[in-house]
């Protein structure tokens, strides 16, 4: 899967293809994430092939060897992590109360052969760079890090022996494959820890003293928490680390590589002519546009599926799935359903018009693919004066603008594409869908909060919430409406847990309003938790002066009031009910919040009442000329950005199967035994 | 792995081995969790092994057969869940903003098709038992329950309609495999909802309404929140579950089978006796000791691993790394590693004495496992007046009594041992190691609580704590040295997250303090989030009226004050440091809590000073006869009861091999693909 997956961005221009972090021996496992493993000759196998598809390309194949060591809890193999020092380790993923043993002298040159023989099995897989892993916090940086390392023999103390795993560890790499291969090292500039870090001043002393040993110094900032180095586009900037690699340059001869989620060519280029970089490095952009280079290459930029910096493909990472993207609906689909980012197959039912209906996410990404599948027409509706859908309203949350571009490739692509027609300010009841004289239909009509204060808690109303009251109002009343808040202090209800809830909160913040923030989950835009973003959101929080209140239920509002409890109200045990029924004592003592207002970010609610319309009256399909009608994005569940384009890519990919409605089976990656008896 | 796991419990007795819960199509994944699949002929392949397993030892093999609907975030296949209403689905594991479409009454005879399609391919399989899952609110519990099921339709709303869903599909499994298997169906008796649940008068009426259509029920109690069912000894005694059971006898004339940790025959006898089941069901004293049935069977009652109800097993599940048993270190090691739970084989090295120094769990265990491979003679040692190390204190925190078994299990076996003898009240110096005489020399001198305050956050000590001092105490000295805890107020400070702080809190509390609970974790017993009992210690701690502060941590601390910070208390960006180095602004608004006291659970230390006092006289060990010394459990890294065991069984059963200090390598279950292509 990972080699099609590199074998189309190596396709897609790119000069060099990196692996992600790849362990080099079994004492590093950091399950339930999914890392690559270069631990024996069977991974050297796997990976070749990723090798192989990078090199049919002329692309250079490269790997990041790493160490975790403080960080790998080795849940898989049950090893203790070795480490720089002894120390219970950073607490998450539910690896709380694991401790790392400190190496002895012998362990720390084991270690380091670890590192020189995946170097030799890497050089086998056909690997033409080897990355020596040190950001993040990994493997060497423990050793350079006061933080981690407490030791007091030559490994620890001054910066000389803080740096002595380091060089050894590259002289090692060099001398056992330095002939044949580029040797690059990743380290952070500024580990960004407040205090007991790495300084910049030290980073350059480590790279002047290693220059002589390495081909190409790939530049990173921060350690494990790594929200800063994937800066979402909430709060960072295009090229947000240049500060950070321009203080490089003076310190090396070896050219230097960086990321900053670079989409933009022109930025690219005064990057490299500025002397900042010699290379533009991209992960974030090369998966939402794998053939970013060959677009720029070929002068067609506005075909460049920008990167918008949601982090929607680490949030998938940080909570172990796999990988998505709200720009490209094939990220991840390459190999498992055959997807080709930029490769659309004509439909065989092409000869069938086909009408849209709603051009959000869903039915912009749709109306997209089934246009570069040479349907015979296409209209794509939609009821307001602009596309884009919910987009429109979300994009202007505070630091979000960038989610725009998911509305700006589409309008691009949807403009170039002759066979796509859209049309605004249309909206169509049951009979004018009948009417269309369109063959397909897709419903697209997307969702709305729910009014009443619905959430995934009870799943019922609340009782006093009704947004058509002035003192209660949904996001999009807000921000679609221009509903006005009134008062001066405002409840934001947020059952959400994502960008509504957050961005509503510093939005009325900033106007001047006092702001309550209470939320069932645990935590502040609970799902910030996953895109790497909560450190910085629960920071801003604080710096604004939003008070929160985590773990907690509003259970009534009247005007004036709203009225909370903790979730855990009732006794610890659970009782077989007595007869008189008192199943569950409730130690209640609820919290009353004088509030002029309050925002409810509970339920969204599809809205099908078209498509389910259109189902009521089947029997007409026939006469009208309607051969199906389908539905995608919201309309048929809410859900993230991410998943509703790739729904609408999905049925226009699938378009002419014999059952469009349902997927067709995907790939799947899994040992297949053979029975050893027969029970026969 | 899991074919080889269950061929174990088949050996040990069980008379019919279940699978987990096995979902029976692509359109139910809840990855990242390991889920069992039945979705193609290839997932049959694969399940065979396990049948042919089980039926080796003429046990018989069941099948859950599940359907997660509104449980199920689909982020494999990225489809959308199907339920019986639209809603957004409960929080947790970062699937955050998923959301269930609801099946349209065509989709909900797919569902039903879908279940009917799993039995026969499970048939094809081998399986004899047909398990339909509709505990923990899975499938068919959705469409019984108010709570989910909305509908408007025949399969919602009144008793009939929404019992119709279970019915039909029950019919519908019968009719395709009833003839040759048994059907079982699994349900709860009570949810344990406090509103719009399934009440047990309406569980009691379904099982009347299906009673004919199935061969066996299977009780179990709670929801998707399954901590209740899965009852910690913490909380909850052995047949925790028997008044649920009780009630279910008189409304069916089918057999019962149900779970409530049964670990002593007495209680299996009389609860057979006494009607309240047929079959007594197991998951976890099957996994502490899967030869429970044999060993009753032949009198050896004195040799049965009793589960202790920690789910250690849970949660490891819960946070997605494979099974570990605190009792049972071979449990998941079947296979991969090749343990049997009950044979050993002699060591080539038999001929060897040795010494194990620490009579903790890792020692114990250490020198059981060494007994049985045949050692001549081990010598296990402990300074002590009883083995058992830190779980004889951890085991009499409130509700942990249990855990002793840990202790009395091996106590029991090391007796029996010949080569075994067990010498208390013993300290050893290194000079005394060195001249015991005996070749091999292991040291399980276990762990103790940092004094000052070090922690896992900020990796140092912190200003004022010094637990020499009368107001600062350590778990340690509260409970095995009787440290009184001064005053009436008293700070708990947690940066450990596991038992030591929420027990240490609960007994000081009920002693009459005031106690504030204070920790950088996001929630109250951090790890408890994954063991099932998050939601009952939440309550606990707001019944008993402790004060909770999360996020938070403990700065500095003087007599009568502790002094903390929010966690997050600087500026949300971070800038590249300008040149005053001003780098972090601060909005630190400290929070001073008057005190009498604080305990602080922070960073274990490893006890290794003999360990390496040994190894510093390395020259010396040939002139003594010493082979080699090793070093297993909280002496190597402090870590859970369940690792350190298995850091014992682990050494003894490496002690032979050429390099026991380093674990032999384990099967993995990986995909090997075939290069394609040669760039030769």
């Amino acid at each position: 899967m990972q080699a099609e997956l590199r074998r189309v961005k190596a396709e897609g221009g790119w000069g060099a293809i990196f692996t992600e972090y790849v362990a080099i021996a079994p004492e590093d496992d950091v399950l339930p994430f999914v890392l690559g493993t270069i631990w024996d000759d069977d991974d050297v196998a796997n990976l070749a092939l990723m090798c192989d598809a990078v090199h049919e390309h002329e692309a250079l194949a490269g790997i990041e060897l790493g160490y975790g060591g403080a960080h790998s809890p080795n849940r898989q193999s049950r090893l203790v992590p070795r480490a720089p020092t002894q120390h219970a380790a950073e607490a998450q993923h539910g690896w709380l109360t694991y401790t790392t043993a400190a190496a002895s002298s012998d362990e720390v040159r084991a270690m380091q052969k670890l590192h020189v023989d995946a170097a030799i099995r890497a050089r086998e897989a056909g690997f033409d760079i080897m990355g020596v892993y040190g950001g993040h916090g990994q493997g060497p940086m423990q050793f350079l890090s006061p933080y981690f390392n407490k030791r007091t023999d030559e490994y620890g103390g001054s910066f000389e022996n803080r740096s002595r795993f380091w060089l050894e560890l590259l002289e090692g790499v060099k001398e056992a494959v330095g002939d044949e291969c580029a040797i690059a090292c990743r380290l952070a500039v500024d580990d960004l820890r407040p205090v007991n870090g790495v300084t910049i001043e030290e980073t350059l002393r480590l790279i002047e003293l290693c220059d002589e040993l390495v081909d190409l110094w790939d530049l990173t900032i921060g350690d494990q928490e790594w929200g800063e180095d994937l800066g979402t586009s909430r709060f960072y900037g295009e090229d947000h680390q240049g500060e950070w690699q321009r203080v490089v340059r003076e310190h090396t001869s070896k050219p230097l590589v960086g990321v900053g989620r670079y989409t933009s060519p022109d930025t690219m280029v005064s990057i490299i002519r500025s002397g900042q970089l010699d290379i533009i490095g991209a992960a974030r952009p090369s998966i939402a546009d794998p053939f970013l280079p060959r677009k720029i290459n070929e002068g067609r930029l506005d075909d460049i599926r920008e990167c918008i910096g949601c982090n929607a493909c680490v949030a998938r990472w940080d909570s172990f799935a796999p990988i998505v993207c709200t720009q490209n609906a094939t990220m991840g689909e390459e190999y498992r359903r055959g997807w080709h980012p930029e490769r659309f197959s004509q439909a065989s039912n092409a000869q069938n018009d086909v009408l849209v209906v709603g051009a959000g996410p869903a039915g912009m990404e749709c109306a997209r693919v089934l246009g570069e599948r040479g349907m015979r027409r296409i209209h794509l509706l939609d009821l307001e004066d602009e596309i884009g859908g919910s987009v429109r309203w979300i994009s202007q949350l505070p630091g979000l603008g960038e989610w725009r571009r998911v509305i700006n490739y589409r309008q691009l692509q949807l403009e170039k594409l002759k066979n796509v027609e859209v049309i605004l300010r249309q909206e169509l009841d049951v009979d004018a869908v009948l009417d269309y004289g369109a063959e397909l239909v897709v419903i697209a009509t997307g969702s709305s909060f729910a009014l009443d204060g619905d959430n995934y808690v009870t799943r019922e109303a609340i009782p006093g919430i009704d947004a058509t009251q002035p003192h209660c109002l949904t996001p999009e009343q807000i921000m679609r409406g221009g509903k006005s808040v009134p008062g001066d202090h405002v409840v934001v209800f947020d059952a959400d847990g994502y960008v509504a809830g957050i961005g509503l909160s510093e939005r009325l913040r900033r106007e001047g309003k006092a702001v309550t923030y209470v939320t069932p989950f645990s935590s502040v835009g609970a799902y910030t938790m996953y895109t790497g973003e909560y450190p910085i959101v629960a920071r801003r929080f604080h710096e604004l002066g939003i008070e929160v209140r985590t773990e907690t239920m509003v259970t009534s509002v009247a005007p004036g009031t709203v009225t909370t409890e903790y979730l855990y109200e009732e006794s610890a045990l659970r009782h077989f009910p007595d007869p008189d029924g008192n199943v569950r004592e409730s130690h209640a003592q609820p919290v009353s919040i004088d509030a002029d207002a309050i925002v409810v970010v509970g339920t969204r609610w599809s809205d099908d009442r078209l498509f389910h319309a259109l189902n009521a009256r089947k029997d007409e399909w026939d006469d009208v000329g309607i051969a199906d009608v389908f539905r995608v994005g919201d309309c048929v569940a809410p859900r993230q950005i991410a998943d509703v384009v790739f729904d609408g890519h999905r049925l226009a990919r699938e378009i002419d199967e014999p059952n469009p409605h349902v997927a067709r089976p995907y790939l799947r990656e899994r040992r297949l035994v053979e029975r050893l008896t027969s029970t026969a």
